[in-house]
């Protein structure tokens, strides 16, 4: 952790009270409504990670964005709801005005040296190039707290779409800009930092939140701590989509093709 | 719903105040340890579904198993955390003896009539195969609840191993025994209704439970009606263990190929 980084500034919660912390908003991690949500799941994280009741390493986080998040003050609260010998379940919301704007749970433990295996195959991992931003809200910042260096399924150019591809794949390079050494919280924002995946399959801007987020995490401190401050391997794709929503699932992969953390989400868009 | 049928009597909740319900176990859910996981979610939705609050339809669950639910009564309770224009976020909690067992978050809302697209294909979908379940404890009832025929991946004969396949891959046609209309709180419990993945991937007993599980719902209530109770298929895979967990990744098809959900799981093991 550094103080001096704009992601260490943005999730930088300050305790009031057992399991009850400060925070705000950071400019660097605005998006179009209120800021980017893997900001604001890091946060949630956070809270249970400062806690001093906290045991083990994170395992899972499921973040639910409830309402828009407003530039300016809030609090977290984090609670643990049970520890048992192996696992811990924390309960964290997030409130703006006695309103409640997110909710998450997140579940700790320890990890143990057992028998592994990766039944998933890494992705393509040729070299990237960087796509530039193009065609967005002048308000959404976060895409430059982060180097992108896209393998495939860069950023849509909304006023020069290409032709609508098959399918929504996208494989990057990411890390954050400036770069700072992996962790779990990190991470756990990273795993968010696809763009929708409605964006790359309709090849035009599509007004689009998410719902609901689930991260598991693969690494421990250790292999984290290992990466550094190199780029990981990311890929993200839509499984289906209709009704208003659709779900995305994201993989992140480490040195060597570990695979450091698997993520899901359910998406609202409007067409 | 029937009230006959042995999942409606599994699930069933009677109100004892405001978003407050009193349940029980049901025998013929049992695993090793307390109820089929997949009973336990259900049992979860099945308490915001019936709250007086309760707006739309299900869109996302994540149940999380935070200790043992032992044989007898609990109590389930649900509150709505904020409601929008398009979604409804709800809390809830399953406590027995004052200590909580299992915790829940679950997205509500309406459907829209939007695009849609599929971009994960289906499985095989040949016939399947009915597998005895050999060497589980017969402390494992549950398995009895469905009927099961697999096209691949059936459960493992413990006794008998086969050789460790390279993946964990199984795929069958599922459904309710007796038959019994499909509605997306059957559907929540066929999520995880898939044995755990290392099962199959070690070709022997492994202790292992879930510690939490995310299922998204595609499907709408006219469409799951449309199936009645006709079979679905269900697809399951891990993507890594390591550590002492593994996630499962599980898809649930529909008649013509229409996804109806799809759930992901983080599972603890011990070897």
């Amino acid at each position: 952790m550094s103080a001096d980084h704009p992601f260490d500034a943005a999730i930088k919660l300050s305790a009031v009270g057992e399991g009850v912390f400060d925070g705000a908003t950071h400019a660097g991690y605005a998006n179009m409504v209120g800021p980017f949500g893997g900001i604001t799941a890091s946060t949630l994280l956070h809270a249970a990670w400062l806690h001093p009741q906290r045991l083990g390493e994170p395992l899972a986080l499921t973040v639910n964005f409830a309402g828009p998040v407003v530039e300016g003050p809030f609090r977290v609260t984090a609670r643990a709801l049970r520890t048992n010998r192996s696992t811990q379940h924390w309960h964290i919301e997030l409130e703006q005005g006695g309103e409640l704007a997110a909710s998450a749970s997140a579940v700790f433990g320890q990890r143990r040296d057992t028998w592994s295996a990766t039944e998933i195959a890494p992705p393509l991992h040729g070299p990237g190039e960087q796509v530039p931003v193009k065609g967005l809200s002048p308000r959404v910042v976060w895409p430059q707290r982060y180097e992108m260096q896209f393998v495939k399924g860069g950023w849509p150019d909304f006023a020069n779409p290409q032709d609508a591809p098959a399918d929504s794949d996208s494989e990057l390079w990411i890390r954050d800009s400036p770069p700072r050494p992996l962790d779990a919280l990190a991470l756990a924002a990273i795993c968010d930092a696809f763009y929708p995946r409605i964006f790359r399959r309709r090849q035009r801007f599509t007004p689009a939140g998410t719902v609901t987020l689930s991260t598991y995490f693969h690494a421990d401190a250790a292999l984290l701590a290992a990466q550094g401050t190199r780029a990981v391997l990311g890929r993200a794709r839509a499984q289906h989509f209709g009704g208003g929503y659709f779900d995305q699932t994201a993989e992140i992969w480490g040195d060597g093709g570990r695979l450091l953390a698997v993520s899901h989400q359910l998406v609202y868009f409007k067409d």
